[in-house]
């Protein structure tokens, strides 16, 4: 039985096809944007704000000559409801396509949309109730880098994060910026809690990627009536507040309790984490 | 006529078969390395050096399995006499292969490996003769990056600094790194020339990526009896040198006449220069 499902440019196609062209660039140079979705049924969950996140990319990276926005929509609904899982993750990725040798952009660009729909294994239930522990990766993102914000090809920073969270045993990597401040993490997004408000890292000052899941937990907690502050965090304020919780495409709203040696709060899931969590499950159920 | 020959883990394949699964991790995160040398003839240039390299890399990004040495030397070797071009641009290209979704790296790699080999179109003559322009990008290099010296498949910020050379109508984008310092070509490496002495950028300051031929270059300049420097160099000593070239596989040594708007030395190519062009290329008719 196939867990997985392939879409290039549209067309579903069996795995032995899904390839790409060697002179594609995206395999050249990581030169192409990425976007990881969470589907619940049939539903693509926060689609828009992904395609949004994904125009942003294409128009840093002048890639021209895209699908336009709304057949991405349709090809990714598309790949979901063939594929027919419960729940599936989904990666859409869009490269600059085939072109000239070398670092050089020069001409139109062709560009190459793969759309896989992956089965999704949901994470251990204590994931979720225990909450999880990370590690201060010695990777830092650079703030002022001209790919900062964007979900890029050239993704092997993250993938060198998240090896030192794997050799520790630790759930997941996060990232300083080279100021030393609280970014991301290699695959996520961090929010603090400290007296009942979000304390949320300001990606203007971070170079953070504004994670799609931690706006729409935001947003939720604004209506919730939480107070929210983007603000410039430290690895000190890890040891300051009273909560911590990742959020994801591949992890909706995680509990985080131990950084390195030092455990977050009393070293257990807090009551407002809870409180985004139930909130997100049952947006999710009334969104889907 | 075709110009471009492709190998596939040894391999090879006609144009329409030289592709890559979608799920390899080289084209989803850029989680790979690559080569680029210049064949004279039946012989790629420096092959060991470019192999050292790749050993390095692959040793930093954790790569196991992948071909041995004598492998991948014959199997560029053979891609490039299959070829017979008179001269021609080699890619070797190592990803990790397929895995696990998402960063995280778990069980052993599948390494796959893609050379190409292409006709290699010959620069124009002024450009050795008369020299080049280049740029200073925006785009900064992070010398203490965990991918800082080795040549990956995550090469998405030199494409973004090509784009600012290519806007400007200049040859070249030359990148400080975040100290400020001179540190490389997008892909160059860069040497000035003062008093009859080579100032080298210290790749262990820079983060530069050592390139081969500057290597070679440099080890022909002190047989030749010239001084070399490794230095800290910053934009300033651009204006206070008397000579700059830029070396690499697809330009040689190709003289450096201009950056932004300012002339080096009196802005023609310089004797020291001019010496080094014809030494290496008497050292390609004598090696190759």
């Amino acid at each position: 039985m196939n867990d997985t499902l392939f879409s290039l440019n549209g067309r579903i196609v069996p795995e032995r096809e899904a390839v790409v062209p060697v002179t594609d660039r995206g395999f050249l140079y990581g030169d192409g944007l990425f976007e990881t979705l969470h589907a619940y049924g049939r539903t693509p969950f926060l689609l828009d704000a992904h395609l949004d996140r994904l125009a942003r990319g294409l128009d840093a990276l002048a890639i021209s000559g895209a699908p336009s926005r709304r057949k991405l929509a349709r090809w990714v609904r598309e790949a979901v409801a063939a594929a027919g899982f419960r729940e599936a993750n989904v990666r859409l990725t869009l490269t600059r396509g085939g072109g000239a040798r070398g670092p050089s952009v020069r001409g139109p660009s062709t560009p190459f949309t793969v759309v896989t729909v992956t089965r999704y294994k949901r994470r251990p239930a204590r994931d979720y109730t225990r909450g999880v522990r990370a590690i201060l990766s010695r990777v830092r993102r650079q703030e002022s880098g001209a790919l900062a914000g964007f979900k890029t090809l050239a993704y092997l920073e993250q993938v060198f994060a998240r090896r030192e969270a794997d050799a520790a045993g630790a759930d997941e990597a996060l990232l300083l910026n080279s100021a030393g401040l609280l970014c991301e993490g290699s695959a996520s997004n961090l929010t603090l809690v400290r007296g009942g408000a979000l304390r949320v890292p300001d990606p203007r000052l971070t170079g953070a990627l504004p994670g799609t899941v931690q706006e729409f937990v935001v947003a939720q907690a604004r209506r919730m009536g939480l107070p929210v502050a983007e603000a410039a965090l430290g690895p000190w304020d890890l040891r300051d507040c009273d909560e911590a919780f990742l959020t994801g495409s591949m992890r909706e709203v995680t509990p985080l309790v131990q950084v390195d040696d030092a455990r977050i709060g009393n070293g257990k899931r807090g009551p407002v984490t809870q409180r985004l969590l139930e909130a997100y499950r049952k947006a999710v159920i009334r969104d889907v």
